[in-house]
């Protein structure tokens, strides 16, 4: 397995400060899936009454566990529910077997905990085709149980880490008519899961009440305008997983889909999608591709994954190369609707191009001094309507290879 | 501008002995567009009653060029033809500009040769979004004019190259009814072109006696199966232009679609693509990916080119690891009918997965030892129906990552 001994450059100074979700337990621990010595498991515990709400990985060949996951959304909240993790296995492409060792986790986590097997929903992250040896895990899990602890937050982002080089966790704290409601959420990816790809998992939390089509409705949503806009190098997991439980013990009650809990978790939500984008694989710049004047809304998020995607923009980044030329190119391939002769770009603030041409106040020398800064706005507008989009992405360097090629299962 | 100082490990050992198409002549020099001391110019003309056929990139910004190429395909063929090409500067997002220095090189050609400036067709490749300075161009074509040889298409593979590492040409020789009928063709691409992106030009040229429309259905349907199943790293070109003249001067007649000539032209048309995928920008692989039992061809090929331009099987390829698991990943994300449990994949002759798990048969020692080849199969069945497509592509390396991102404009 690849060794990562550098933090990102992007990594942020330290772990924030979060705050405790009344009616949350965490608990992790070493069940030796894979390797032995490290934590590989994690159980999270929600009060009885939580909705849970998720979105999940689109891939066709999805694993047993998120297919688990998605059947079981939805169900009676009467009794809580529970979060559970493993890495070193993916249980991906593992035939019928997947879905028997997610049976097994599940009804093993019923028993020592007492909630429904339908409320226990599993994420598995690591190396495809192989059995997860999931007898390992249901030995662990009255272990888990024991050490769950509200506090156990920090303790479960880092056991869920495979080889992301740092932490990833936000928080946000609102006031809805006087009584506080919390939000409180960790990530994992996309650091390589030796050896195969990088999943990202997440994980959410929060004291409102929302009934669960409700808070199913605004995480699908936001999901939309935060981690579907993030990419890395455009390959898909067949595990990413992303929950939200909410626990209702403020007593608080959300009923709109708009207000302010849906910016909070907006921008709890962004903020994690963006620390996966500053742990990609190699990564060492921040791109936000801000795309304006499309014909719509779709087509500007096509044009922004297209540049966000390419891998000629990315390298052009890595090298600090102000190379509008590999953005219009970019522009070009997607497949939505273009002018060559009405586009505009500019690298930060700095104009770029105009109207199909490089603009008359562009100089080299102001392109190459911004290009040198390690978070970068690519901004296109089409010309062409209102339509508008922003995806994140990040540089693609000799990291990135080395981290996938150099280093072998 | 990147110097590559070596040559492809993927080059064929020598450039190929090319026949003589009578009625077709090639000239090349120097004309400065960019840089002193290097030939960035070629004309290329053919015999009266030659008709010509071209495809071009779908790029929604696309260069004057490529624009002017493809209003003038069909036009009166009675006088003959002229290709043109130069390097240093794509003329490409250049606004009006760039049609008038197409103009420019049209109308000059025509003056020196007496042919229409309708035919005339120009390629430029290079830099994006300057000017081009034709007037450097117009002012040598008088000299190229003097130069034109029959002889002198081993001159032209090598001026058209920009950093290709290697001249790219192929031929094929037939019997049609007792008469001979020779095709030769030439290609530059996928060797960077500072400070931009790579650009694929080819041109091909015939003795055969061809109409335009039927020559045109011909290379149509034959670039769907040969250049446009190639990828280096996904990203298209501005400037992406096949030329294909037909000179008559066998005196031999085609007027089916299908037949030897076909046939014969598509083995041109598919050597040189495999050779521009040879010399992608840090190839060390040449890797063909087979998909049968797609729901569908359409589908078959969305498959194959999600696999091939997949970062994380591409960095596989170049570790030489046999990571089944990223061409799972591929084609569950591509968006194409899958059905996790009857996928069966292979490399080579060897089995790696079967209805959706890990081959009993399948030994990781026999994979390992499999991928150290230069030539690589990756055979992928979904098991769904009758849909097959075949691709191309190469590993994606660290000299890929050196040339777009250390080296710089």
């Amino acid at each position: 397995m690849a060794t990562i001994t550098s933090v990102s450059p992007l990594a942020p100074a330290g772990f924030p400060d979060l705050p405790v979700i009344d009616g949350v337990a965490f608990a992790s621990g070493e069940a030796g899936v894979k390797y032995a010595g490290r934590k590989d498991v994690c159980l999270i515990t929600l009060a009885p009454g939580s909705s849970v709400a998720g979105t999940f990985t689109k891939s066709a060949t999805r694993s047993a566990n998120v297919l688990d996951c998605q059947r079981k959304l939805g169900g009676d909240s009467s009794a809580g529910a529970a979060f559970f993790i493993n890495s070193g296995n993916s249980n991906a492409f593992t035939g019928r077997a997947g879905e028997g060792s997610v049976q097994a986790i599940s009804a093993a986590i019923s028993a020592a905990t007492g909630l429904p097997e339908d409320r226990v929903f599993t994420s598995s992250t690591g190396v495809i085709g192989e059995r997860l040896p999931h007898e390992k895990i249901t030995a662990k899990i009255g272990d888990l149980v024991a050490g769950l602890d509200a506090n156990g937050i920090e303790g479960a982002a880092q056991a869920i880490r495979t080889t992301d080089t740092f932490a990833k966790a936000s928080a946000r704290t609102l006031e809805v008519g006087g009584k506080s409601v919390k939000i409180a959420g960790i990530a994992k990816g996309s650091g390589m899961i030796a050896p195969d790809m990088a999943t990202m998992l997440v994980y959410i939390f929060t004291d409102a009440k929302v009934s669960q089509p409700l808070l199913q409705q605004i995480l699908s949503e936001l999901t939309d305008v935060t981690f579907n806009c993030i990419t890395v190098d455009s390959d898909t997991s067949t595990s990413d997983t992303l929950l939200l439980g909410a626990t209702g013990t403020s007593g608080v009650e959300i009923t709109e889909s708009r207000g302010p809990f849906r910016d909070a978790l907006e921008a709890v939500m962004l903020e994690l999608a963006h620390l996966v984008v500053k742990d990609g694989e190699g990564a060492t710049k921040f791109v936000e591709v801000q795309i304006t004047g499309a014909v719509n809304d779709a087509d500007a998020k096509t044009h922004g994954l297209a540049i966000a995607n390419s891998p000629l923009v990315k390298t052009a980044v890595a090298g600090e190369d102000a190379n509008w030329g590999r953005v219009v190119m970019a522009i070009g391939k997607s497949g939505a609707a273009a002018d060559r002769d009405l586009l505009s770009i500019r690298f930060g603030d700095i104009i770029v191009a105009e109207k199909g041409w490089v603009a008359e106040s562009y100089s080299e020398d102001a392109g190459a001094a911004y290009m040198k800064q390690d978070h970068l706005v690519i901004g296109v507008d089409l010309g062409l309507g209102d339509g508008k989009a922003t995806v994140w992405t990040c540089d693609l360097t000799h990291g990135y290879i080395s981290i996938n090629a150099d280093y072998r299962s």
